[in-house]
């Protein structure tokens, strides 16, 4: 499929200012466009997303690996026109996060853990750092495949991490019981343009990759860029 | 494409006990299918894997959205035998990380942001919680997206989420910088075997899926299950 070798390597190119050596004989190359063709949706037809089709979307999402299999994420899904407009209006700023035909919540859930101990009278002496470290990255594993997931559809999503400057009130708004923390939002529905790329990604990246395979070898590595070798 | 629908409901059936509405008619089901049938791969071929392959995947997975569009991860690879022995030799109750073709390190980096900073002569205000969290959901969303473009291409993954009970030897083997952790590391190779599916993890997230849509809508929700509305 050369036409799917040749559109990955321009949207990588784009972004990156790099052409990457790509064997059009691979297999997944409609899977690595989509993911190198990622872009931020902020506008939505008003086209419903099926309870069904949402259903599938976080079965595929809880269908990823977790860290330390301890599984402590949890997708809310919020569909109430007045619960989202709530959400929104903490957030002016970003008119899309109120017009979005859904609201999710991806959250770290250190409670359920230490709930289950309790169940089976068992004392629980992971409460500490790692409680909090392990459900944040399974919330954002979640997070990442959901929004896979969702684009492998045609859906379009559009991350809301400044949930976090009000997590108390997104808190006490979603009644998240004590240890169980929103990690991101996320708006979800038909798109209704192309979507857009945030430029400085693609200008900070370019970093990222063009200094890939150039490690020293000596372990001594330069952090200001993102892919290395050791 | 109602094999590839029915090939996801026999899969998410298996891992969730419930049988799930597909529209046949979705695109993008084969991605779906890939999610959904996410399996752990422990044993590798002999076959390298490319080093403009690995760049690729690099370069998908770097094209993910960043937590505060902040890109705050780092991906280190290891292709050099004696570093991976190292690293596995932390290890020994899994000999699948000495034997991994390639071995990943998926690092949170609280180091760049201030370095540029500085660099620009700018004070840095946000030296607290938020830089370690957002590295860390970082390196997690990369992570994420490195093992669905693996996947996509027929590679075999293994997360290693162990090293964090090494995170102290590993940083030091790794010359990782004060603010650099190690969120995750990842086997990496051509699959020798189908892989498996963690048997815990089928069960417990049998009860994740299985009350989705029953939210009581009145925000005071059960926290001990999965997914729920708001």
């Amino acid at each position: 499929m050369p036409d799917l070798a040749s559109s990955i390597q321009a949207v990588l190119s784009t972004r990156f200012g790099e052409r990457l050596e790509i064997d059009a004989g691979l297999p997944g190359l409609d899977e690595l466009a989509r993911i190198a063709a990622h872009r931020v949706h902020r506008r939505y037809l008003a086209r419903e997303v099926a309870p069904e089709l949402l259903r599938l979307l976080c079965a595929c999402a809880l269908s990823a690996p977790s860290k330390s299999d301890l599984q402590q994420a949890d997708i809310l899904i919020v569909r109430d026109r007045a619960k989202i407009q709530a959400i929104g209006a903490l957030l002016p700023e970003m008119p899309w996060v109120r017009e979005a035909p859904v609201f999710l919540v991806f959250l770290a859930n250190g409670r359920r853990l230490p709930q289950i101990s309790q169940m089976r009278r068992k004392p629980f002496p992971n409460d500490h750092f790692d409680l909090l470290f392990n459900a944040t990255v399974d919330a954002a594993i979640v997070m990442t495949t959901f929004l896979r997931a969702a684009e492998a559809v045609g859906l379009g999503c559009c991350p809301i991490s400044v949930i976090r400057d009000h997590a108390a009130t997104v808190s006490e708004m979603l009644a998240l019981p004590e240890k169980v923390i929103p990690v991101a939002g996320m708006c979800l529905g038909w798109p209704a343009e192309q979507g857009g790329n945030a430029a400085p990604l693609s200008q900070q990246r370019r970093r990222h990759v063009s200094r890939c395979d150039q490690g020293d070898g000596d372990g001594s590595l330069d952090f200001a860029n993102g892919i290395r070798l050791w």
